[in-house]
């Protein structure tokens, strides 16, 4: 299984890296990093990263989109959102956090379904699109085969759950172990919506 | 404040990012990441990083150094070690991540003092210098400027630590709240120790 990872300049860093390293535990994932044009690509944190083309992006495969303040401004640009409404749609499964969210609201793939955001940014996010049922308390949502976490380090609670879902509890709880993380793992519980 | 990272191949993706986003949240910190000879390095979990070249390390600042399955490899590296030696003692502070500890133990930095790492690989870490006082449990340990966490996630909490010694409860509760990440605050309370 392909874990297709969608950058662009000013994503936040541990958007990507917390489900990176969840994702990344299980032998069979193989990573790949995208962007437009297949450019380095620089984090809201000064991280270089080499990456490959998005129009190059096998179909099939989890798609995982960060958010980050480069969100703001990607939303706008409809060759980006054109790129990756293709990658969305070909995808077994597609994982946003943070305002990610936003991106795949405006690619429609979100049109009908219940999703989430960073509770910061709750109401830009919900902004962007009226056709998405927003569930503004939830650590992450599941609507089928797509998976909408909050704020960054919800990333890697969503990545856990959907380990679990797809492999199992047992699984899921091994990788959290390994990584010494405590996992939050009731979806519904948000500790950070007020 | 410059905060420089040394990255090598191999190296354990949260390790690094996780306080990456942490320290990065402090406007005043420059985030800068360096490897030997300043190559591409690629992470453990295939990502691939632009580096500055370590020789090129400027005194002060902060030092944070990752773990993961590279350190194995890494530590007999002698040129590395005699650089990172260089780049350490100049250091204001000096963090390390899970087997981090490991290459910074080879330095003779952690001589005479206590410091911690990952649960799973903590006694090969612990074999790699009788001269330091290493600590079983604990999420992360502090002695004078050198700070050393547990496995992977711990490094989150541990610089939430730093960020509280150096800029106040306050500063590392917000930066905290905006990632929605559940700080576990105390340093002595380590759930993964058994």
């Amino acid at each position: 299984m392909k874990v297709n990872i969608i950058l662009f300049d000013d994503f936040e860093t541990l958007d990507v890296f917390g489900p990176v390293e969840v994702l990344g535990a299980i032998k069979s994932h193989e990573l790949h990093y995208y962007s437009m044009n297949g450019k380095v690509v620089t984090s809201a944190q000064g991280t270089q990263i080499i990456t490959e083309d998005l129009d190059d992006m096998q179909p099939g495969g989890i798609v995982v989109i960060p958010g980050g303040r480069g969100t703001r401004k990607w939303i706008f640009d409809t060759k980006f959102l054109d790129s990756i409404t293709t990658c969305a749609e070909k995808a077994a499964y597609c994982l946003t956090i943070c305002t990610g969210s936003a991106l795949l609201a405006k690619t429609h793939m979100l049109d009908g379904k219940k999703a989430t955001s960073n509770k910061r940014a709750f109401e830009w996010v919900s902004s962007v699109s009226e056709q998405v049922k927003w569930v503004k308390e939830a650590r992450w949502v599941v609507d089928g085969t797509i998976y909408t976490s909050s704020g960054v380090s919800a990333g890697i609670d969503m990545a856990l759950g959907f380990i679990r879902d797809q492999y199992g509890e047992e699984e899921a709880e091994d990788i959290a172990d390994g990584i010494e993380y405590l996992w939050n793992q009731d979806e519904n519980k948000d500790p950070f919506c007020r």
